[in-house]
C-alpha cells in the first residue's frame, strides 16, 4: 500500500527567516520527519504549494483537488494550514472521489520545540489506512468527517459541528 | 468518548541519569506530551509500571491484562517497550476482551531530539478510536493485529508475520 | 560572586502565539535555561522589559541604564534584541559605570530547535566573569567592545567596526 | 584568530544506538552545532578520539597533549568526558605549553532536549579568547584553573579545590 502525502504549507511547515525576524516558507520538513519517525509505509511526497491557508483562493483549493484526482494512490494525506482547512475539506468532500483523504496540519510550526505537527502526522497517516473512502480532518487526536467539522478560532481547536 | 492510556515504560519513557550516565526510568512524559499536542480527546492516564520490556516476566504482562479488564474505558492505548511488545499483545489478544487495545512504544526515547515517540502516540490514539474490538500494535506508521506481528530486532522495525 | 541578568526581550525570548500565528512575548525562558545548563554561578534575574529592540526608544535604553546603576552586582549580562543592541551598548558605554556589562541576544528564538540563544548565553555569562569593567557585546562566539561593533543586518552577524 | 577544537568524545557527543538501546559514539555533533550557533570565529575541528573519559588511559591523555603541541593555533578548546576531565587538565597543565587551552564537556548528551552541551561550548569558545596562556576547565558557567578544580561526582558539578 502506498500513501500520497500532498504538502500545501500552513503552520506545519513554517520556516523562521532570521534576517527579517518573521515566519515564512522555505522547504517542507516532511522528508526529514518521515525519516526519524521510522515510517515503513511507502509514502509518495508531493510538494503542491507552500501557502498560509488564510491566503488561499478557490484556485489553490482546486489545485489540491486536481492533485487528488490525478494521484495513483487512493489514500491521501494533505498537510494544510488550519485556518481554512475545513473549506478545502468541503471542496474535496463535495467532489466525491473514490479515495480516502485525510487533511491535517499544526497549530505550532514543526520547527518549534513543543509542536503538535508530528503527533498530527502520526494521526493522519494512521487514519488514512483505516478509514473508508471519504474526506476527513485529523486534528487534536480526533478524526472528523469533512461535513461535520469547524475550527474554533478562539480556542485554536477543531470540533464537531452539526451537519 | 474516553481513552485510557496505560503506561508501562519502555524506551518511550526512558530518562537520562546524568550522575550515572545511563538511561533509566523516573516519571512518565505522557502528561506533558498530551498537553503540547493539544489532544482534546478525554484521556485517563494510568501509570501501571516503568520497566524495560526485556525485563518483563509473565507477571508484568498479567498486571497489564488486569488493568485492561478493570478499566471503565473500552478503548485503551498501552505504551510499552518494543522488544517484547508482541508478547504482551499475545497475552492480551488471547484474553479476548470486548475492548479495542492498541500497544505502541518508541525506538528512540521521547527525551531525544529525533524520537518516534510522539508520532507513534498520535498513531495509537487515532487507531484506538477507529478499530473494532481487538488487540493491535501501532508502530512505524502501521497497525498490526496482535497475532500477525513481530519485531525485526536487527532492523528495529515491526512487520507483519504469517498467522 | 553574583551576576545580574537583566532581561529585555528581543528575539531570544520570543513566544509563539498559536491563536494569532505570530511571534510575541509572554514570559522569559531564562529561569528554565539556567536550570538545565546547570549553571552554579549565583544569578539574579531581573525582568526589565520584554520588547523588540526595533521598538525601543531612548527611554527604554535609559531604563536599562538605570537598572545597571541600581544593581548591587558589578557584573551584569543583558539579554536584548540584536537589531539595536549596539545602540543600547553605546548608551551604557558612555555612562562609564564601574561595572562589567555584557549584552547578548539571539538571531533565532530560544523556542526553536536550532537556536543560538543558549550558546550566546554561555558566552556572555563567561565573558562577564573574565572581562574588566566596561560594556561589551557577546554574539557569534566573539566579544566586542561597545564602541567597536555593528550588526551587519544583511548577513545577520555582528562584526568589529573601526572606532 | 583561529581556535582549534579538539574533540575527544565524552557525554557531549554520545549517540543513541536504537538497535542496542544504549548510548555509544558515532560521529561528532560539533560541525552541526557550530553552524546553527552562527559562530563567526575561525574554527579548526580535529576529531582526536571518541571515548568515555572513564575508559581513558594515560596514553589517551598524552594523545591529546601531543595534538595540543602540534597545533598551529595557540587557542585550543577540548571537548572531553567530565568524569576524568580534571586528570587530562592536569597532564596538559604540567606540560606548560605557551597556549590557552580550555576543556569542556557535558553532563547530558547534546542529542537530548535539555542538554548543557551547547551552553558549555559557548562558554569555552569565549573563555579561550579571553584567558592568558594556561589550562582551564569551563563547566557550569564557571572557569577553573587546571590545578584548582575537581568534579563532585555525587552532585555532578565542578567546583574549585584548594591548590
Amino acid at each position: 500500500m502506498a500513501i500520497r502525502v500532498i504538502i500545501t504549507g500552513g503552520t506545519f511547515d513554517k520556516h523562521y527567516d532570521e534576517i527579517r525576524g518573521s515566519l515564512t516558507f522555505k522547504d517542507s520538513h516532511l522528508p526529514e520527519i518521515l525519516a526519524f519517525v521510522r515510517c515503513t509505509v511507502r509514502i509518495e511526497l508531493e510538494l503542491n504549494q507552500l501557502i498560509d491557508s488564510l491566503d488561499m483562493h478557490i484556485s489553490n483549493r482546486l489545485q489540491i483537488l486536481e492533485s487528488c484526482r490525478r494521484a495513483e494512490e487512493d489514500r491521501i494525506v494533505i498537510t494544510h494550514g488550519t485556518d481554512t482547512m475545513a473549506e478545502t475539506a468541503d471542496v474535496l468532500g463535495k467532489a466525491g472521489l473514490a479515495k480516502t483523504i485525510v487533511l491535517t496540519g499544526a497549530m505550532v510550526p514543526y520547527i518549534f520545540n513543543n509542536s503538535d505537527a508530528v503527533f498530527n502526522l502520526g494521526s493522519a497517516i494512521t487514519a488514512v489506512q483505516l478509514l473508508p473512502n471519504g474526506v476527513y480532518i485529523a486534528m487534536n487526536g480526533r478524526v472528523f468527517p469533512w461535513d461535520g467539522v469547524r475550527k474554533d478560532r478562539e480556542r485554536g481547536v477543531f470540533e464537531a459541528k452539526g451537519l
